[in-house]
């Protein structure tokens, strides 16, 4: 895949392009409707949580899983990530901006206290 | 917001260096192990759809929407988006480049069908 | 099947017993944890949304559906039900007695305006 | 209560004429539809996972728990319980019915083994 190199650095926006056009030339974008994507959404956060349904708890970096465990996962998460880019996209949000936004309410939300004095 | 005029390009790299910081600063890091952001993210899953939940069917674009229920939706998505963020980075997955993989994928799964011959 | 005649009366207690007992004999009770049970329930609510997750407005008693959609959604609706008497159940609590309990609470919190007078 | 005495042989068809009644002289039916009440449902699950979202593995019985995050437990899990049979009436489904049904496929899906000679 060309893009592999480059994807570290991938932007929502990119995104957002690309699986709109995977839609629209597929004539599916009839049935991207705001609560349509959204059921579709929780039906891949579904898909998600049965990955760890049966695992009791998980280390970090996932060092028992076998690579199939590990492609399907990916394949999950970025389901989930793909339709909430286009929930954002049929909604007229701009994600990154949205995204950033948050960061920063979060940080009024949740300040940082100082050291207290040594 | 200094951030605002780019984050049109605001790429999934940039998102997890923010929001694993954010977490750093604040000693939550202990608390982001994968199950437990799993289930964080159908949290915020769930704050989403209450959004939507008595609403009926939704027009593309939320013509009718105000503009205080827009911010929470914007909130609510951005939620989603950064618990997924961060669930990929504890698993020690690459989220861009997933994305870009699973779309690729998908034009496997769902090939274009050449027009018919006029 | 036995029971269908009085299903109109099933109990959520005779539907714990059978379902713990169907877990025990096949030794699965000790993947049935709390949170393995939540995922689980994610994962049927996930299920139950994908068949609805294309349709656009769906009417009540469902006039447009195949006997075949109707069934598949039977058996997801009761999956999740299934999966939550199951996560009351390793939590030791009483899910009859708590469903009672929130709708006197709800009572409460939502009470009835007199009728104005004419 | 009065009806805590009976409450563990509560049948879904109490809960189900309970909970409709509740709805229906509040003038709530009219926005009862199908998917309404299955994002409520998503919007349920999402509020009983965030009780268990920082709490690592779990005990059955919940031995460490406060009596007041049991009786929060107790009211998430009755609301995704209560919008489930909503969501089943409105949608003209047998609920108690479908559970039995379903675990008698589940017995037929997953036969018991007979023990080894010995």
């Amino acid at each position: 895949m060309e893009n592999c190199k480059a994807a570290k650095e991938v932007s929502l926006e990119e995104l957002k392009i690309r699986v709109s056009e995977f839609g629209r030339v597929r004539g599916w974008q009839q049935y991207h409707s705001p609560r349509n994507l959204l059921l579709a959404l929780v039906g891949e956060v579904g898909e998600l949580s049965e990955i760890f349904q049966w695992k009791g708890e998980v280390e970090r970096g996932l060092p028992n899983w076998s690579a199939e465990e590990k492609e399907r996962l990916e394949e999950e998460i970025s389901d989930v990530l793909l339709y909430l880019i286009q929930l954002a996209d049929v909604c007229g949000l701009d994600l990154g901006k949205a995204a950033l936004t948050k960061i920063f309410k979060n940080s009024l939300k949740y300040p940082l206290l100082p050291n207290p004095a040594p």
